[in-house]
């Protein structure tokens, strides 16, 4: 079974960031995404109060340097204002010109 | 905290297959599974524009063993003709006589 | 792109479990939390025939020592009589207070 490492990077967010995360997440290279609903409650210091509700749990498997320009990118555009959380991680997947 | 590494694999695909591809789970040696609902687009070359909408997203934990033959299973039965996204993650679980 | 790795944990559980399970995520140091609803079956060799039908799948991101906390909690509360399902994964988070 031959695999390939790619990441898995998962946001969850407010769901009226829906539209422009997915938009934003093909700008930076991912060919598709996946979207449950979910509901949570946490903080990041900032605005702990607001996220608490409705989110949406937004994944992507990219290639690693695509994976860090999408954690950079949330990190700039939405930690400040937004309780949006992104995560990565490995995983294995099989080789096919699916994912390049 | 003594912990046994297994496979979490995870599948995409179109709502219809889930109980073909629950039965071939268990045929393969999965003990059980998670469903859960997503809605996702993407590609794999073949047939993009029919990969949006309803999928589930379906997850068992198994040994690596059991990993590698259902990646393998997926990717020979439903690559050609399914929009169907597969990958496998390390996980840790608690040592103990369920996952055996 | 500077990340710190973290621990998933990921709890299976029925539905009927949820509010008991966050208190007890929040008691064990977990900042936050998301939950989604599943669907699964299984078996820990015990009351296979339980688990079947509405579950939650209840997710938090947390340090190495809480994530030990919580599968050694939770085996030792739910194993004997629930079919409680909980694994763990390293994941990769950017660096933040938010996770302190």
């Amino acid at each position: 079974m031959q695999t390939v490492a790619l990441k898995l990077v998962t946001i969850i967010a407010e769901a009226v960031l829906e539209e422009r995360l997915i938009r934003e997440m093909k700008q930076l290279g991912a060919k598709g995404y996946t979207i449950g609903e979910v509901i949570g409650q946490g903080s990041r210091g900032i605005r702990a109060s607001d996220w608490e509700g409705k989110n949406i749990r937004l994944e992507v498997l990219v290639s690693n340097e695509v994976a860090d320009q999408i954690l950079q990118h949330i990190a700039d555009t939405y930690f400040a204002h937004y309780a949006v959380i992104i995560y990565a991680q490995d995983v294995q997947v099989i080789r096919s010109e699916k994912y390049q």
